[in-house]
């Protein structure tokens, strides 16, 4: 089979690779019917994290089963599905707790930019669609992997709910889906930090209530204008540069909370924090604790998070893609095999 | 009137002052009838903190209303009332979200261990005893100034609820009052590390379920081996340390939230927190949220959380009080003008 392959900064080739197998019982190996390129695989593609030996790369999918281990229980060949960007048992005493991107049997995969991925703990990782889904909503259901999940992990990390005010750090996919998350969730004023004209649209296609396109601390002044002078009740931070993180304090009240969802890049102010009672909260996204909920809203055409993909791409031009994102030509793309 | 004033470290003097006039329409004065000695107070006493001139200190107190400004309406003379360790109006955006300890137009006091004390926004600050209460109750009351309402804040800035287990680092007054805010919030599993005897019965006197002597790994360890392997759910930091934030780190399973009500010394780890997903919230307590809960617990002997001062002594003997509580003979001490 083919994937893709990173072989250093700004080098991603498609190229053979074996094809994988079951290697446990509760193994499943899945066919892709759409991956994607992530922000975070940015990184490295930008030499901002190290590539020490040509890696295979991506950890978004779904697809339909191909084969699964004799302990798989819940999935079964043919079966749609998709799973989370890191594999979960579902049943360790962390993933009881909800913490499912913790699992304590849990971890990544060998490369989703691939036409085959073996899925580790299946049964605890993979939900299926009850019939295969219609065309159309096969890039909102990709979302679900990763993104859209990190977006409402950010939500709920700042315990945004109903009435809450919620301001957005970030513009990318994942602050997108943060700002669709927040508005599902019920908050009243959701303000969308952007300065680019198509994001802002598609901000406000989700439900953003505001668009606030200043940054520093004329961003923060314009939130705190929007939120009775003190700052929103819950920022999400969906960038993980030290600047957003700055952005986001200077943005939540006294007494707020920041949902962090951005790889960490800089210390936080321990000291400013704590004097301002802001509670700061996050980390990778327990997707498999969302999936259920978050694919009924998919599949009954409630949320449209598969809007944000932007280039559609044969998962064969997948160098393509990296160049695009990394340009900025494209928010995310979406790779067909 | 007398007071306490501290004019360097080691060197605090009950000396006289004046007597404290209403400045504003919205002032109470308020005599008081018991005061007490803070481990936040230690920081000056013990050259931790810089004490640049002769200061008045201390921040909580009860006694009974002497006199209020034309504004104040929910008060008067002759009532018994208690306050928090700052003061609040009960009225801005930010005391409307609950966060009293940040109130816009909040504050401190010149100085709680004296005989009288101006307070200030007293309708937003004081709540006052349907009547005057039982002497013994005195210093339950007392506790809810400072010292239990932080205890209390840890916990909710945790998320203690029901069934969740609750690791508490820090034996101090205030840990000991967040064992008993942990066991009134319905928290399953209550951990109180300590290693003083006189502490940890305490401790279990207030609801703890388990004591853990160790400190740093063997005590995280300890933590896990009560909690399915993993740590508690929810850590509440009740010293401030550096030390203690990582104690508190190490004994929070993943996912979980760490309260933390101690004055902060060192950096927190982001990145760890943020693989972790574990959560951080805390600062000053907000005290007018909860002190009219606390109080009706109090006034119906549901909780004790006077039980923490272990010494008494008059006003006069303040410096008394420090030396006993800098050399550890004295958890709390409690002063009576």
């Amino acid at each position: 089979m083919f994937g893709a392959v990173i072989h250093a900064a700004g080098d991603v080739r498609y190229e053979e690779r074996p094809d994988p197998v079951l290697l446990e019982p509760t193994d499943a190996v899945v066919r892709t019917v759409a991956a994607c390129v992530c922000g975070s695989d940015l990184w490295r593609y930008r030499g901002l994290a190290p590539v020490p030996r040509p890696t295979p790369i991506g950890h978004e999918y779904c697809g339909v089963v191909a084969s699964v281990g004799d302990a798989v229980t819940s999935v079964k060949p043919g079966d749609f599905v998709v799973g989370g960007f890191l594999h979960s048992d579902n049943t360790c005493p962390v993933c009881r707790k909800g913490a499912h991107a913790n699992c304590v049997n849990g971890g990544g995969y060998a490369g989703c930019q691939a036409e085959l991925i073996r899925v580790p703990n299946a049964d605890g990782t993979l939900v299926s669609t009850p019939e295969l889904p219609d065309d159309d909503l096969i890039p909102s259901i990709l979302t679900l992997s990763d993104v859209m999940c990190t977006g409402w992990h950010a939500a709920v990390m700042a315990g945004v709910g109903p009435g809450r005010s919620v301001a957005v750090v970030g513009d990318g996919a994942v602050g997108l889906c943060a700002v669709l998350a927040a508005v599902q969730l019920g908050a009243g004023t959701v303000i969308a930090m952007s300065r680019h004209a198509d994001r802002q649209r598609l901000a406000t296609e989700f439900g953003a209530t505001h668009v606030v396109e200043e940054r520093d601390e004329a961003g923060a002044a314009a939130v705190r204008e929007l939120t009775d002078g003190i700052g929103a009740d819950c920022v999400l931070e969906c960038v993980g540069t030290e600047q957003a993180r700055l952005q986001a304090i200077a943005c939540v009240r006294p007494g707020g909370d920041i949902g962090v969802v951005g790889l960490p890049h800089g210390e936080l102010p321990s000291a400013d924090l704590f004097w301002r009672n802001v509670g700061v909260k996050g980390g990778p996204a327990h997707v498999r604790a969302y999936l259920p909920q978050l694919l009924d809203l998919v599949l009954a055409r409630r949320i449209n998070p598969g809007r944000v993909f932007d280039l559609a791409l044969p998962l064969s031009e997948v160098a393509d893609a990296y160049a695009a994102m990394d340009s900025r030509r494209a928010i995310k793309v979406l790779l067909r095999p």
